[in-house]
């Protein structure tokens, strides 16, 4: 018989809240007990769970006491209070902020690249960024073949890597365009329906924004390759759901675009979306929804001699948030990382 | 007294057209004459000039016979088929397409960079690529003062790139989605609204988009830098008019941000649009209608030595296509590059 376990969701209403319940769902996850937290604000609402009504909590100090695993994804200033206190009594802390992410006691899983670390965990383990996963998941595999030198990625961010109501945003103030009203904006600080701008995360000293930094800092840690060379222009554009990446990097030795292919081709996670007569490539409608990072257009950088230029759209809440969480909670299932005694003698080990 | 011109308008009712005779209103161009052209659906239509209503013709092989200046916007193989007859009667065209852009006999031409090329023409002056111009008046100075390397391009591409059509068609897809409906793709080969593909103009052998290597060719001739490495990845994004592009150089030379911006703001053309602490930067509702190329986010490139990267905005319809041309005009003006003997003579010399 297999093991079950008492899963807690943190921020459950939230867009990738209802998309970690949907996964649980869909991917058969062994649960003895599910528990649906969020702020006071939704604390009361109802959600579904294979036919059966939820009520969603509000989240105290003493919510995880009879939790294995928290699935959190209510922001980093309520991670950083309540992660403590979720592993002090028994759980682990699968968490969606950034609040861990850089936390040297904090492995920063993408299942697919470096599951590895997953077994170092000390009660929390950090789910990366969105736009950073999507990136990894589709470059890592050309990294381990020829060493990547330096990546300079130029992004085009979803309303979705803002939330649900940023979503809304961006269908509101289409409507409100179209019918001839100047836009509302609430969740952005300028219009983003029929516009775009440069990403909205604090900037800091160097110039850059925090998005960006995360895809630099965390794509190191995730590779385990501090001395990668990366950039990154962080950009929201108008587009629901799904993000999507142009991506150059530049390799130690050349790579053949048939050898990327092959390479991407037997690699997990990753679909290669190629019609070159159609002109078709990944778009963020047709990654919305999907688990696997659509990749396309890889081509050789005629601008260096051992450059690769890669095109590739993932959904943020999906892969980018929600689906890597829930890969995490399955792969401390499988290897049996999950009780307390586990992780702590694995700390010491 | 100043001279004026008979000046002819081929592709007036376009998007780009509308433009131009905006532009020849706006800038009081000296005309002593002005005719509008079109394919023979658009003939018949009149178009305001000076509170004139000015008649759009069929264009035909003899339309050109009693002009100065054609500037022509309407399409590779209009262009291909009439600017020969246009210069044989004396005119000189200013042509919009790329029929003539990579002819090493036609000047290819941005006045804030390459304003001398103009005098070496032989009755065709060609106006570049949209994209490359908004990124060459941006980059030309910097280019000018540190000799740029290598360049690593994305670009946002506003819907005003394929025309009125297309820029109806995003307005027209968004409503649909919003009432529940399947998008209508007539212009584009799939549904742009709250979407975004790779740029649909034909894939050549080398995985390069012709866009892209209008970005690669176009730059190294204007800037008359055959050697230059660019890399471009082009992309269709739902913005109605302007582009976006997100911009890396590699230059020989280390060049501050301070330098960079000191240069910028010397530089004709171009406008910086920096504000961090509100994390203002240029956006495409900000360059609608502007003639300046919107250049902020300037900052050093953590991931190079001697890179810079920078992010720019530019009204595509304006100074990428139609303020362009009227600016040629302008120089062909100024200069006395006009009449037919006197390009012929340069032409020998």
């Amino acid at each position: 018989m297999t093991k079950s376990y008492r899963v807690a969701i943190l921020g459950a209403t939230g867009a990738v809240g209802t998309e970690l319940l949907e996964l649980l769902d869909e991917r058969n996850f062994p649960l003895s007990d599910l528990k649906l937290f969020a702020s006071s604000r939704s604390a009361g609402k109802t959600m579904k769970f294979k036919g059966e009504d939820l009520l969603v909590e509000e989240v105290g100090d003493r919510s995880f006491a009879n939790v294995d695993i928290v699935l959190a994804s209510a922001g980093g200033s309520t991670s950083k209070a309540l992660a403590p206190k979720a592993v002090a009594s028994g759980a682990v802390v699968i968490d969606n902020s950034s609040a861990f992410r850089m936390d040297e006691q904090v492995p920063l899983v993408i299942p697919e690249v470096n599951p590895d670390a997953a077994s170092h965990h000390q009660g929390i383990i950090a789910n990366p960024n969105c736009t950073t996963i999507l990136m990894a998941v589709a470059i890592y595999p050309l990294h381990k073949a020829r060493q990547i030198q330096r990546i300079v990625a130029a992004t085009y961010q979803s309303a979705s890597g803002a939330g649900a109501r940023a979503m809304e945003e961006v269908k509101n103030q289409s409507q409100e365009i179209l019918q001839g009203k100047a836009p509302t904006s609430e969740v952005f600080p300028y219009p983003i329906a029929f516009n775009l701008f440069p990403h909205n995360s604090p900037m800091t000293a160097n110039g850059y924004c925090e998005e960006e930094l995360k895809m630099v800092n965390e794509t190191r840690k995730i590779f385990n390759a501090p001395q990668l060379r990366i950039t990154a222009t962080c950009v929201r554009v108008p587009v629901l759901r799904a993000h999507s990446e142009a991506i150059n990097l530049e390799f130690e030795q050349p790579l053949s675009v048939e050898e990327a292919k092959e390479i991407l081709s037997q690699s997990k996670g990753v679909r290669i979306v190629e019609d070159w007569q159609a002109n078709y490539f990944p778009m963020p409608i047709d990654a919305t929804g999907e688990d696997d990072v659509l990749v396309g257009r890889i081509r050789l950088d005629i601008s260096h001699p051992n450059g690769l230029e890669l095109w590739l759209c993932g959904d943020q809440i999906r892969k980018g948030a929600a689906l890597n969480a829930v890969q995490i909670a399955e792969l401390l299932v499988e290897q049996n990382l999950l009780s307390a005694k586990s992780y702590q003698s694995s700390a010491i080990s």
